[in-house]
């Protein structure tokens, strides 16, 4: 066991587990014995790094540390920087000055991406420092994981929202349209498909960015929904593209991060877009919107227990493997264990499988239509959800038989 | 004891809790003995009556009963309709048709004004109908009542976003804007003011319908705010007006319902002109809105419990004073009891207090520079909503004495 003291930190969007990783890392580092010496967290983190903004984590009583884990958003505070060559070599000095020999930072693709470029350039100026990167994303788009932290408690956000949305809907009638967050994946827009439990339960329609999304055919579809529901209850991602791969909400902004990502939430332009293409094109008066924003990553109380259990444990994983195992560097996947009852194992997969690219949703996850999602992905998604609450109607109100499945085309 | 059957149904957007009542009414129906006979709902409200849609209440078990109660939305399904005097007879000609002697009607203000009109309309017509306003109101604006049914779940909602977009915020900074439901009364944008535990914790400001809101000054309170916090998180209400009452919103929208409201909800268009305001004025590079939308009146599992009950209880008097007392009609109103620990009362009151009129937030709630609320309105709100989910920083992080009180304007 190599001797030095630790540096944690967390990056990109937050997520209601991110805590979890957090704490698991640093109470698996104070388990380790005499190998870790500090334990630093760094403030809002590349950023912090490089201002030399440090906490002491060991400070920390256990009861705090156990209060933030299950706090959502991230303790640390949080960043979008992608780090230059120049930056590299300042953080490898702020490392140097505390004799901080293991580095975690916890966050998606991105951030997985700026541990690889830090590890590189660490191996290229002869700074020993193990990195390693713990996946956390409410997008689940990181590659060679089954699934991310962060994404079963917001897909269970989702679930629950279109739930009562539905029930809404149901209630007042008309076309009403969910956008969602995914910027290039759509699981999370898809999640949206657990709040169905009855045959014309909502929501009838899911569009995603995996697939081309054309005006024509949503307005056609949602006609579609309207003469067989009555009714019509929509989930979008807001990471949907025309033909050509631009994104539907990019008329709207130009604002980009340092990753080269285009600003899609924090703004109602796309479902007010569509929402004004429906009344337009339908003739249908009532037809709402709504963009569940910030809200999808950040609600306290909405957490899947199987997502808060794992994000701990890919922490733990991550600290077990630098220092335990004595790793080079590495990202924590999870892999799920084949057979009927559900099960994960963890493995260290080299950070380069990680960085910067991202999944998306397997073809046999979208139904051939490209507007709805496959039993598939129902088995594959509700064990990373849990039960939602249970919702009930009258026995004389359930509709019985004989219904379309939401989303298939009807012949003309 | 009046003999007859009964007749229930609901009115107006629905609220976590509106089936509480629905089902207090109904159970209480069953327990009042020979006098009352059937127990129909009406799909849709009035338009359920004037069609024709009727279920029988007595044919669902109490197991469904209870977990209809416990289920998001009406249940029944909903309706924004006005009755004509043309209407009215051809509601008391349906209930004729099946000897209803008993009518109950659940809804907010202008659902009040319904069963007004209906009462008024059948002492006019020598129509032998007892008529009750059973309250609901995410917008806590019904006149006679200390509050409302279905605000304590909505506030709980509301309170519990803001605590996670708070967190969400100090994670990332910048300026957030979330735009919370509520056309003519602030109660619902206030509860944002329940996510603030600690000094420095947002909403940093509070913009309500009971103020005129000026663009100038809530550009300069944000200024303000990003000196003090480093960071603004701002709650604002669906409802706000310039100086002449126009709302904001109405720029966006002409569509209005038969009560004449102007459609607020199922629209991003405030937030995203608003974020704009900020970041031309400001130079504030990360500006977001979010539109909490129908999730905040409709999200299963976010429930008061306070809230839940006096929302079974409403259903339960509104039944007693009818069939028990034989009173001809009313509304049922919650009254808070005196002293420090949280107690009501539940008394019938005439319709015409309730209907069509909106309560304000009273002066006594809404801080002199009109952008936060006050201490009174904190303890008012507190016992309604009920304890949040816990949410916790590092102790390191913790900002201790001397900060400012958010939305308190600072000497220049």
């Amino acid at each position: 066991m190599k001797k030095g003291n630790m540096l944690i930190a967390q990056s990109g969007g937050p997520s209601m587990v991110i805590n979890q990783s957090l704490v698991g890392a640093v109470l698996a580092a104070r388990r380790s014995g005499s190998g870790v010496g500090k334990i630093y967290g760094a403030l809002h983190g590349i950023r912090g790094i490089l201002d030399g903004a440090f906490i002491d984590l060991r400070k920390e009583t256990t009861a705090t540390l156990e209060a933030v884990a299950a706090t959502p958003s991230s303790a640390l505070g949080s960043v979008r920087h992608k780090p230059s060559a120049e930056d590299c070599l300042a953080v490898f000095r702020r490392l140097r000055q505390r004799d901080i020999r293991y580095f975690f930072y916890i966050g998606g693709n991105d951030s997985a991406e700026t541990v690889h470029i830090l590890h590189e350039e660490a191996v290229k100026n002869e700074c020993d420092i193990r990195c390693f990167h713990i996946p956390k994303t409410i997008d689940n788009d990181l590659c060679g994981n089954d699934h991310t932290p962060g994404y079963g408690s917001a897909a269970r956000f989702v679930a629950c929202a279109v739930k009562g949305d539905d029930l809404d809907n149901r209630a007042l009638g008309g076309v009403k349209i969910d956008v969602i967050m995914g910027r290039n994946a759509g699981f999370l827009t898809a999640a949206a498909a657990l709040a169905r439990t009855e045959e014309d339960d909502g929501p009838h329609l899911i569009y995603l960015p995996e697939r081309p999304f054309s005006v024509t055919r949503f307005v056609r579809d949602i006609k579609a929904a309207m003469r067989d529901y009555g009714r019509c209850v929509v989930a979008v991602s807001e990471g949907i593209t025309d033909r050509r791969g631009t994104p539907l909400v990019a008329a709207f902004t130009r604002e980009k991060d340092s990753h080269g990502n285009v600003q899609l939430s924090g703004t109602g332009a796309l479902g007010d877009l569509l929402a004004n293409v429906v009344k337009t094109r339908t003739g249908i008066t009532r037809v709402r919107a709504d963009t569940f924003g910030y809200l999808q990553r950040s609600f306290p109380g909405v957490v899947s227990p199987t997502d808060a259990l794992e994000a701990r444990k890919v922490g733990e994983e991550a600290v077990l493997a630098a220092v335990g195992k004595n790793m080079a560097s590495g990202s924590i996947a999870i892999r799920r264990k084949p057979g009927k009852r559900y099960g994960v194992r963890f493995e260290v997969v080299p950070l380069h499988c990680v960085a910067k690219v991202t999944r998306r949703m397997p073809d046999a996850f979208i139904s051939p239509e490209g507007n709805y999602v496959t039993q598939a992905f129902l088995e594959y998604a509700r064990p990373l959800v849990g039960a939602l609450p249970p919702c009930a109607r009258f026995s004389q109100l359930r509709r019985c038989g004989g219904g379309p499945t939401p989303g298939k085309r009807k012949k003309a």
